[in-house]
């Protein structure tokens, strides 16, 4: 901890700094100019902007200096990188600070995830702030590995006083708006702290409704329209730029003069792969602005506009006092990064070791025989999951089966896929079967422990021998991501941080995301994102029908249904 | 306090809302636009801007509508109100709330004065809030009525976490940046709250070594070049205009579309007859819109701006969850105001009766006699003040006294006045004796128990006999102003609560005031406010030449100087 006598006295000059990075153009979120300056640091605290005495000068070259940049609305979990893996590429692109929402994990291991999130990211130069997932289970229609009460949002809320800021995203807007008990104790628990949003289309009086029971901030919007309402209405507007989600050009268009300090960009979430090659936030500025967002608005809005938001005091700007995290810029436009600065030290030079073993295996599983996928043939079609390509959503089909000596059986032809979930989180032995078309398999079989929410093994085939051959190879690794065909694994990921995560370092699981890709591609998979598109087929609160470890789900009537229709 | 579940409803429109107020045109701060609404309210908080049926429907007849204001920082002692007193006028004016320094009253009494005054002002329609006086008292070169330490500091912060915002603006700045141990503990005590700044003309590596010490505005920035750099190094910009000082015309042209979120108006002196005739913050916004600044941004200066440096959640600004403090006008950009509602009920209905009794006497003091004015003829010149017209600063002259009997006396002719400071919370009899120069009386004297920062009995008058009866006048009616001539007292004006404020209605107060004044325009005295003019000579932080019980202080120098000079 800085001393503050002693960054008094290097302020004043009877003491040295640390670091004088000379002659830079600084992007002054706060003052809204952009003006020349030294950067002054001690103690990981900026001094000032005039000449200092330093143990160590750098030649900023008039480059442009940028605030570290914040991000609002992360699951780190959606990365497939373990927190500090994350952190140490997010850095990299610029990334001072994220506020992540461990809502997968969380589902997975309830308050021992949390805890793990909070012990990884630990110390590291990336603040990791968290926000209390408040959804856990997601939905009642679904098998999660923990339930987490409004007494342990209090709990970690009176435990972690400087890294959980809040209350995340409370995705269970009907229970806010019948007034369901639960959840309003655990709005209630928040005491007065941040509570993040998720409302998706809300608007009206049921807006109104929701935002006065807390929710402040939302990253759902998607139209010009929804944006102004819920600014007008006092929400503080997360524009998501995620790997899936892509809101900026159509929410960029809401900013005004008055009004773009109540803005932030957000990512959501991000794959390894985008994250490796493109960035960051970094990549949300860049296009931002070429948008034509002014550079000035852009900043603040990566910066200062996301610290207000979450109380973080001193944070998201370079001024005297604040945490020395920082940027310098070769072209600010385009936001081509030269060096960054995390806590006044190079960023090159800052240690990410500080990972934390996860002994755990959060694959708790029941023996997996072909015999759990078989469906007897019945009178009836069949529920199918539509795949929307590039959505999260899903059509709610009725198709014809294909029978096979008296059983169902996947159809290539029709790119008709079995899918199956297995509850992984008791060893109960309990699996929901369905349908999928879209998902452009040929053969063979893919399985994958990331399944949201509740992160349950979900697996897709055009055989039942590859999918059990893809699901024991995900077992067997502890959890991860798995490609078999004819009884053969062909790629697999191992994600051992609760089948959600791997360890490795970002490059590793970005080839070994990609080895699982190429051999999806050789039995004729076409989509971008695989994984992503499988992970959400289990997920019961996106329309329109999805699949549990309870059976079918269909989500306008908000409940189990049969997989076979009769007309 | 309403209860979420009905609110709930109310917006969902199961149950009715209590008031509705249809047609209004809003200047949201929130999104930055000006746009129709109805503004529907129940038990105190915006509900939404829909139809919805109320219990009392208002046509807003197509008003602007505008957040209630927010004052960041005022004194309310100088107001010579008490708060309620004060709060009711204020109210009429547009004000929902109001950031005070009680340091004025925690001089004369200490911990006590601020116990009443968050006594005095609570459960108003108005909010009062309080920043935690730092520097009591404010020199060791007069006589307090107490003393405040770090734990003082402490104790309160925790015993109002609600009501007591931080730390007062930290006048001491020497004390910063020397490090003095006592100023470091009152920084440490605010527990990382907000902390006001007071730092006139502070730059360059000062500024530096005060703003990460903590405090975090200004309101002492009186040129543009000033203004920029304490906003560049991330001081929120306090703009002043209160009846003394007048910083808008100067500082507005700091102003641009990205950094105008981090500045505010505020009043901090504003004088009863001002706060009457003129107003409060809806005379800052009408002179600030007359000046060119837009009125959405001119209103977020007044509101959200504010609410959001002291972390004031849900005020400032109309929207759903927000307390309903709003204003109705009939006319943007000259603010005139056609009727204000605070907590959701029309202030003129509204009951402003929450005052508290002051029972206690603070008029401690000796015995006054003229023997004590006495000052017998010596060799040398007299230091005198000179008063400099309209503005705090004096300058320091040194004078050929006039001798008569012996004694140095007062000379109409010079319009030299003797000067006399009474210790007056100790009954010490300690006085401190000097002259003044640009006073314009001509004959009689005027007392007051309002002289800053101590706020001991000051007297100014061309008789001895003549100060005597004004200072004995005012401790007669237990503090307040007095005017006497020709030893009969010609006007007086009860301030019995610390002899600082009056608990009589703003018209009374003001009238009392205006005798005053007219009594001493009868003795051939000109300047505009003379009891502000006389109650700033005792404030020894303000150069150059100033008078406390312990003598005359060369604030250059800060050391108590004798009244003779010799060559």
């Amino acid at each position: 901890m800085p001393v503050l006598t002693d960054l008094i006295a290097a302020a004043r000059r009877e003491q040295s700094v640390d670091l004088l990075v000379r002659d830079v153009r600084l992007v002054n979120v706060l003052s809204g100019e952009i003006h020349p300056a030294h950067i002054a640091v001690r103690d990981g605290v900026v001094i000032g902007f005039e000449e200092y005495a330093a143990a160590t000068v750098v030649d900023g070259g008039g480059r442009h200096c940028v605030p570290g940049l914040i991000d609002g609305h992360i699951h780190i979990e959606s990365t497939l990188l373990s927190p500090p893996r994350f952190a140490e590429v997010a850095a990299r692109h610029g990334t001072a600070a994220v506020v992540c929402d461990p809502h997968e994990i969380a589902n997975v291991m309830g308050a021992a995830g949390i805890e793990y999130m909070l012990a990884a990211s630990a110390g590291l130069p990336l603040s990791v702030f968290v926000m209390m997932p408040s959804c856990v289970p997601a939905t009642h229609m679904e098998t999660s590995g923990a339930v987490l009460t409004a007494a342990d949002v209090r709990d970690f809320l009176d435990r972690y006083p400087e890294r959980i800021l809040g209350l995340a995203e409370m995705m269970n807007y009907p229970g806010v708006l019948y007034g369901d008990p639960g959840v309003l104790a655990k709005l209630a628990a928040a005491g007065g702290r941040v509570v993040d949003g998720h409302a998706p289309r809300l608007q009206g009086p049921d807006l109104n409704a929701y935002i006065l029971a807390g929710p402040a901030s939302d990253h759902e919007t998607t139209t010009v329209a929804e944006a102004k309402e819920k600014l007008r209405k006092g929400m503080h507007l997360f524009i998501r730029e995620g790997s899936q989600e892509h809101n900026m050009d159509e929410l960029v268009q809401a900013l005004n003069d008055f009004n773009s300090h109540n803005t932030s960009f957000v990512c959501d979430d991000r794959l390894v792969n985008d994250l490796v090659d493109h960035g960051h936030l970094d990549a949300v500025l860049r296009k931002a602005m070429a948008a034509g967002v002014p550079p000035l608005r852009a900043v603040q809005m990566a910066t200062i506009n996301t610290a207000r938001y979450f109380r973080l005091h001193r944070r998201g700007a370079v001024a005297p006092g604040w945490r020395a995290d920082f940027v310098l810029l070769d072209d600010l436009p385009t936001f081509a990064i030269a060096d960054c600065y995390l806590n006044g030290r190079r960023v090159a030079e800052s240690s990410f070791a500080a990972d934390v073993p996860f002994s755990a295996n959060t694959m708790r599983i029941a023996a997996l025989e072909p015999e759990a996928l078989r469906i007897a043939a019945a009178p009836g079609r069949l529920r199918t999951i539509g795949v929307v390509a590039g959505q999260i959503v899903t059509d709610h089909l009725l198709l014809e089966p294909k029978i096979a000596h008296g059983m169902v059986v996947a159809d290539p032809a029709r790119d008709l896929a079995k899918l199956a979930v297995f509850e992984r989180h008791q060893a109960s032995g309990r699996v929901g079967l369905g349908f999928v078309t879209g998902l452009g398999l040929r053969r063979g079989a893919l399985a994958g422990s990331v399944a949201h929410d509740s992160h349950n093994l979900i697996v897709g085939g055009m055989s039942d021998t590859d999918m059990i051959a893809a699901a024991r190879e995900v077992v067997r690794i502890g959890g991860g991501l798995a490609v078999a065909c004819d009884g053969v694994v062909l790629a697999s990921l191992p994600l051992p941080v609760a089948g959600l995560m791997s360890d490795a370092p970002a490059a590793e699981v970005q080839d070994g995301l990609q080895a699982i890709n190429d051999a999806l591609g050789r039995l004729g998979y076409a989509l971008a994102n695989p994984f992503a598109a499988l992970s959400f087929l289990a997920l019961p609160v996106i329309p329109a029908l999805k699949l549990t470890d309870r059976g079918l789900v269909d989500v306008a009537r908000f409940e189990i249904v049969p997989l076979w229709v009769t007309d």
